[in-house]
């Protein structure tokens, strides 16, 4: 067996001892006598597990009984439009903050619903490389949320800040930097995330609801069932037949991230010297690659750079993959190299992307 | 390690191959040195899994490239108001013929779209134990679709000829017995199955689509970018990240079915067999197990069954359970026994399972 060294942008790397739990447990998990894909999800050993894992998802973020914790699918893509239908109604109107490719892919859904404010930093050549301040910040006092995303996978940027949007809900798509660093979990009523770059595989999305907020959503009858926040949260995300394996994998995940990293604190310096690591080889190697973002907005979950040509790209992409480092190439939509650098991969795999770095640059420059 | 005899409603048994398939792949699927989780679904290694799972559903339902498979999520749940959502609109009507708990809850959520038909055969007291006769089955020829379940889970029962509606597109929700036997794909225009009974695990959702009767969709523009069969058809089931593991299994479990089984023919024969082992144990026990459902509307994948009392039952399910028979326990709607032989469940557990039965008889009687 060989494994890569593996900085895909999701699905990403999933810690090795998750991965070796899962394979050990394949025939018979947890004493069952059958894998946790065959168990029923109305068991009570399935239903110790995914409890579990709401559990665990609380304890690491600092969240209270009053959040609800749902396992729902779909993907971030599917918040995208759920949050408007749960809450854009009845003439209520949202803001949007938008800082890259899925706030864009945000607001275009939630023009089914209702009106909302657009704050956003595009450039003219619809790149985006920075993070607003908290000035630039005008947010209506009616919105019923104002939307952020705290990490753009694509353009490479973070937010460094916890912006201040006054009284009105603060609705964070996190899913690609969740439970990277601690957060104020006070300061959002909603946040949501695809698992699949953090948290374990995809097949699962996470969507934490603060009671207050939760009381604003819409009335299930008005939607159809499997759409409604209501139907899960009431239903503790056992409505219907829940991503079993995907639930399972975020569990061994959560547990992984608690009880070997040791928390949130511990992650984020782990992350914060994979980051400086990497930026460190993009700044002094005199332009070679060069960083699109603006310093304080640079993302340390996404590491985006660009070479002097495309065919140079291509070669950095081809050669990396000969020795061993995979997932490098940058998003279709905006070319380029990128390094997703998420809580699973090691401070040692990066330091050997950044020898292969310092290496290509002593051969091509 | 143990194994039990697994009869459960879904998620339900996987075939043994596949799973250990699985956990030899599981730190390096494909020679990638990632785990299938980890690798990214724009890879080539991830599409051309993605695209044989696709292609063996094809060879296995005899569907030719008019059809369009797509991979989905939210299990048939979702598909109870994606049909409607995407079908009836602008006036149209459809009709639904329902037979039991779930085409029950697929009109709960036409409701929230268009007018439609129903035909049914539930009884006064709420319970269904027969599927209708041919000529019960008016359907009003201008109907967008007709609706039908062919196997129904909770009751045990199941539809033994393929109806005759005309020109009305036929749209079959087969979650619980797709793949167990053959059948016509021609008859049909929309087929939808959640994965987790005879295809592998939950989370992923099986929607295939005639283009016939695609070309009828709503336009992806007038929905949510995710709700749109439009999306999901012209983007390969990729527009998203897609629930990679179970589409993996997914894809394993297809190859099982046929190169070790054979395919479809071979699958029936097998589950006749089963079947007939059960019910055989059911009609000799001189009223000791009671079926409830008319013997030519009874279900080859849910065998259903009451004793004399709650009591009874209760005992029954405890004592299998010493006996290494899991699963056995009737849905919590209805009560009674259940066992669920679905594809991957073998003739020796059947006979085991029966000679429990006989042997729980003779002590209890």
């Amino acid at each position: 067996m060989k494994r890569v060294i593996n900085f895909n942008a999701g699905p990403a790397a999933i810690p090795m001892e998750v991965l070796q739990k899962a394979q050990e447990e394949m025939l018979d998990w947890n004493g069952t006598g059958m894998s946790v894909m065959e168990v029923s999800h109305r068991s009570k050993e399935y239903e110790a597990m995914h409890n579990e894992a709401q559990d665990l998802f609380r304890r690491l973020a600092g969240m209270g009984p009053e959040w609800k914790i749902l396992f729902l699918t779909g993907g971030a893509s599917s918040q995208f439009f759920m949050l408007p239908m749960n809450y854009l109604f009845d003439g209520r109107k949202a803001a949007y903050i938008v800082t890259g490719h899925w706030g864009k892919a945000a607001i275009k859904e939630a023009k089914h619903f209702g009106p909302f404010d657009v704050i956003t930093t595009e450039n003219p050549d619809g790149t985006f490389t920075r993070i607003p301040k908290q000035e630039e910040l005008k947010i209506d006092p009616a919105a019923v949320y104002a939307h952020m995303t705290s990490n753009n996978t694509i353009f490479g940027s973070q937010w460094h800040y916890w912006p201040e949007v006054g009284k009105v809900p603060l609705v964070c798509d996190m899913s690609s930097d969740i439970f990277s660093r601690p957060f104020p979990a006070d300061k959002f009523s909603l946040i949501y995330a695809g698992a699949q770059k953090n948290l374990g595989p995809s097949g699962v999305t996470l969507v934490a609801i603060r009671e207050d907020f939760y009381s604003l959503a819409q009335e299930q009858a008005k939607l159809p069932t499997m759409l409604s926040y209501r139907t899960h949260a009431e239903n503790n995300s056992l409505y219907n037949t829940p991503p079993c394996f995907s639930i399972y994998i975020l569990n061994l995940t959560l547990k992984w991230l608690l009880n070997t990293i040791g928390g949130l604190g511990n992650m984020q310096k782990i992350n914060l010297e994979k980051a400086r690591i990497l930026y460190e080889a993009i700044d002094k190697s005199e332009g070679f690659y060069r960083g699109p973002v603006e310093k304080d907005s640079r993302s340390q979950m996404n590491v985006v750079f660009r070479l002097t040509t495309p065919e140079m790209e291509e070669s950095f992409v081809k050669e990396a993959k000969a020795a061993g480092i995979v997932g490098v190439k940058g998003h279709r939509s905006t070319g380029g190299i990128r390094f997703s650098i998420y809580n699973a991969n090691l401070v040692e795999n990066v330091k050997k992307a950044t020898d292969f770095m310092d290496e290509f640059r002593r051969k091509n420059r």
